[in-house]
């Protein structure tokens, strides 16, 4: 079999850089899948599901000699993982030949992370993000399949190798993803917009309402609407919580915007306003349902939470 | 067949009211179910497709002879049936012996509208409510089996007649719902909280996207998470415009209770206090875990938008 590039190195086994492991090794598109990350047992067990070819658990002769470096830990992580990679770019075991890029939800506070540790935005990092997820998580979730059909996100900037943005755009589009270009804070606007926003409507509903729950059981009476709409709520807090922080600007302007639109809402019901309530709701349902047409026309069946 | 009553009056044929009747119909809890309504061609397609036995089109026709008569028409038409009946209890064509139900999603303002037009709150008059519904309506969707593991809510008052209330729970446990009761109040605030609530804070999440979807394209990079949490602002807008307004003042304190939650969340946010953050999303973790757990349990796998 030809292989697109020799060896993929990837930081961390959860099930983003798992996912992506596992597709690129069983696609063929690198020779070698090779990854690194902090707990042996995870490695190992990567290893045992085939997920990856082999493992390191020193950075450094993790990436050396590796056409691609995929940044997959959590996001507090990975900002420190791109100081460790800068460090290791100074020293010469990363040559400018080699690729780097990432997964995190967030781009904005990578980017000035990467500003920081190399000095300058570095030509051979394209930031990046698949849009993609699950319920599970962990490297035995692991599926070669969770890519298809989803969007990936790169974030080039003026600096960025075209070359470099290539050879990452390739390895996504060999995972069946279809992959899309915008600027960083285009990006985080998007994402703070139809996923970050939710995620904390759903979190601060279900922890209001878990407060009278206490006294009145009220969770007995909800029905399968509750349940979709705060199935994101059962999301990592951890993981939440990081992204929250790393989007506050962002985050913190959709949250003001929807906070208007609430309070519009409201002052309608106060005042008995059936046209306001009523054409309110009536452009959200037109939304919504070219939404969800757009949606089962571009096949996204999984339930993806990020 | 032993039949339990003799006559059932549904009083509008739409989802709600053509599902229980058909339920009561197919298990023969009652000898005959007549429908009554204003779209004749309606009603003439609930007889075609056995959900109903016979219809009328003049209310005192329909009602006359009947052990139950079920309100099903939408909240806000329900209030004006309710005073019809009370003029027709007048004039002798409703005894004491009918008992008179409803199925509205809101049970104040009708308890109130019922005040009004009888003068006081009837024995007859048992209110309730079937939390079940689908993404689908009218009576082409009537489904017998709807109400299956599904809760009925009834709110009987201090002069409501036991037997009368022992009717409308025996009715809806013969279509395999589970009946609770509690008092109007109680059962105003939990539906506040469980269901208007979240259908506010969907429609308007959507209607303030929509605004940023038109000079953004946002939705495309919007996924499953996004769909599921938003599936219900694609519910009936003159529906919820009724309900929002029905349940007025529960739903502007529920309103309130959650933006100050989302105020405190803002804050921490704001503030960095990763502690707060993940403190207010661990809850609702377990809060939202323990309510899917519930859920499965009760097997309520049908979608339910109400």
């Amino acid at each position: 079999m030809a292989h697109s590039v020799e060896r993929i190195c990837i930081l961390a086994l959860g099930l983003i850089g798992g996912s992506l492991a596992k597709a690129l090794r069983e696609n063929g598109y690198a020779r070698e899948v090779v990854a690194w990350g902090r707990r042996e047992a995870t490695l190992k067990r990567g290893v045992e599901l085939g997920i990856v070819d082999d493992y390191r658990l020193e950075l450094a002769q993790a990436v050396a000699g590796s056409d691609i470096v995929v940044i997959a830990t959590p996001t507090r992580i990975a900002e420190s993982v791109l100081e460790e990679l800068a460090a290791l770019t100074r020293q010469g075991v990363i040559g400018r030949d080699t690729v780097i890029t990432d997964v995190a939800s967030v781009k904005g506070n990578l980017l000035a992370a990467a500003e920081r540790a190399f000095g300058a935005v570095p030509p051979n990092l394209v930031l990046g993000h698949p849009i993609a997820g699950s319920e599970k998580s962990g490297v035995e979730a692991a599926n070669a399949a969770l890519y298809v059909n989803h969007r990936v996100i790169l974030t080039p900037e003026a600096a960025t190798d075209p070359a470099a943005l290539q050879q990452v755009r390739a390895m996504w589009e060999s995972t069946g993803a279809e992959v899309a270009e915008m600027p960083v804070a285009e990006h985080d606007a998007v994402l703070a917009a139809t996923s970050h926003l939710p995620h904390m409507l759903a979190y601060a509903l279900v922890d209001a309402l878990a407060g009278l729950e206490e006294r009145q059981n009220i969770f007995r009476y909800a029905a399968g609407g509750f349940r979709d709409f705060t199935r994101i709520a059962s999301s990592d807090p951890t993981m939440w919580q990081e992204i929250s922080l790393a989007n506050r600007e962002a985050l913190v302007e959709m949250i003001d915007l929807f906070s208007a639109q609430l309070g519009t809402l409201r002052q309608a019901i106060v005042d008995g306003d059936d046209a306001a309530i009523k054409a309110c709701f009536t452009r959200a349902k037109t939304a919504r349902d070219n939404f969800a047409q757009l949606l089962a026309s571009q096949n996204q069946a999984t339930i993806s939470d990020e």
